[in-house]
């Protein structure tokens, strides 16, 4: 500064070059302000969810910087949608190593303007910081349901059936298969098409969060959750949460064609494949007499939806194969 | 999990332990969901902002944990209150080294139970990962200001008196301090006392939030920000939204007895006063008419406010020193 003219720095020239684009609703006021306004949609509750992706624990360092942002608002945008929840906007926060060039940022911002676009869902503020560790990018996002009607965990009830979106297990091998390049390659061992093994990789790399039936889950499930820690472990949580049991038909899940492959392979990797985790599907409990109604809604929305088992009186989530409950030596990812 | 029973993982015990007593907001719903859920207050605006902490960058790796979070917190809470908004919650989002112990979380935790309570702001949920990197602690904060009413950047007039809260500089004074230990001492250099030090290094580890005078910024305001990056680059900020310059007497700068005494012993220091950051005061623009109404109020919420010059046409802000305009090398905190 002259004294008698202010020259942006760096840091606001990136956040004007790269993420004010995303800043589309009036409320953001371009990123010029100390913080955003929200006029909360009419008769609507804003649900709140925060989760966030650190390189080398949720991401590799060398994933094409355009999925890194996406999957991490993906990740919340799961949040939202298990919750019944339309988007409304979310808040950002980026720590970037000294290294990180022009070139990952402008590809990392455009990947997240894509989907801030793709699932409405605005960008309405942020913080950026240098880091002397590995880039990290933290999301809070908010979502808007009819008042009082948020879709919990804690509200199953006895004989609902219990409905999973997409496929399951996905993401878990395709860490798996990532891990283990230049290694004795897992898809060799799988027997994997290099198709096969390439979807794998994709659904680990970036998620496809079920938005467009948050409105079928609203209107009709009892109870639900995403799935982002294995299924085993998160319907567990959900049962934990609404004090019963869930019985389960491992012959029922959900399966890609890779993830059938390689558990005809390799049985074992039931286990990867129900407790690995990074799903971003949906689990949910509903009276029977709206099961045909969600599934034909969830069919309407392009959503793959399963019937895999019951709620049941009891406690703990039952994953039952050839008669037998199957027993786990880690139900549930955990960072701790 | 037995097939049977599901025990709680290492994380959720975790949170359980020492964040969830954080979460007294009936809608935080015990950190127990996929996300929490707010009603908005009747006729309110929410206001979002984000803001967090690295270790090594924000804060020295050994303050103590129990300052850590709060830091963090304040930093945002001092955003609301530069909008005129009054706290509603906070989402948590922390990356922790594996080295983490279980004093250093509880002490962490503790701490920013404290500060939730004194400020009347819960936690509404979080996101707990481990990191290989350093810790860091991101925050997005929700307030309520009458809907309409978020006081802004870029509405200061012609002719408005500024005004600034508290004291200009100490937290870079004292992070100069903090910087200078084991070698040769500012301090001594400053000719400052142990008392004197002691206030500097205060302000740098635990900034003071104005958020009690909140209410009176949302009455009088016609436009404020906080002072996070410096009083001349912050105000030439709110100049250039407002399209407005701003000169300022640097001889009514309010300084403390500590800044006052190192200036004195060095006077090129002032540039460090104004444009080193992290003082969280509030700078703000108000009609002549209304300045004895809001000193009065702030002087009831025992917050000091100084008028320190005026609005006029132009661009940029000025800050004149014995008839001459300062001239800065750097004049706002930027990380890149």
């Amino acid at each position: 500064m002259s004294g008698h003219e202010y020259e942006p720095s760096a840091e606001e020239r990136l956040i004007a070059r790269h993420f004010r684009p995303l800043a589309t609703h009036p409320g953001a006021l371009g990123l010029g302000d100390d913080a955003a306004v929200l006029t909360p949609p009419s008769g609507c509750d804003l649900v709140l969810t925060t989760d966030g992706v650190i390189a080398g624990v949720h991401f590799f360092p060398d994933d094409p910087p355009d999925k890194i942002g996406r999957k991490a608002l993906r990740m919340n945008l799961s949040d939202l949608a298990a919750k019944g929840a339309r988007p409304v906007g979310f808040l950002l926060a980026l720590a970037l190593p000294a290294a990180t060039d022009e070139a990952w940022l402008a590809a990392f911002a455009a990947g997240l303007a894509e989907d801030a676009a793709r699932y409405d869902c605005p960008l309405f503020g942020g913080d950026t910081d240098r880091t002397p560790g590995p880039a990290s990018v933290s999301i809070a996002a908010f979502g808007a349901v009819p008042h009082g009607r948020m879709v919990r965990r804690s509200t199953a009830k006895i004989g609902d059936c219990v409905v999973v979106t997409g496929t399951i297990g996905d993401a878990a091998l395709g860490v798996e298969l990532r891990r283990g390049e230049g290694r004795r390659d897992p898809a060799e061992r799988w027997r994997l098409t290099a198709a096969m093994a390439a979807h794998l990789r994709q659904r680990y790399l970036l998620p496809e969060p079920r938005n467009a039936i948050a409105e079928a889950v609203l209107r009709h499930a009892t109870a639900a959750m995403d799935v982002s820690d294995g299924l085993a472990g998160d319907l567990a949580k959900l049962c934990r949460a609404s004090s019963v049991a869930a019985e389960i038909d491992v012959a029922r899940l959900p399966l890609s064609e890779a993830a059938r492959t390689a558990l005809a392979a390799e049985p074992a990797l039931i286990e990867t494949v129900l407790t690995g985790g990074d799903d971003y599907e949906i689990v949910l409990a509903l009276a029977p007499k709206d099961l045909a109604a969600f599934c034909a809604a969830a069919r309407a929305a392009g959503v793959p939806a399963t019937e895999i088992g019951r709620i049941a009186a009891g406690r703990g989530a039952r994953f039952i194969h050839d008669g037998r409950t199957l027993a786990f030596a880690r139900p549930s990812f955990s960072h701790f």
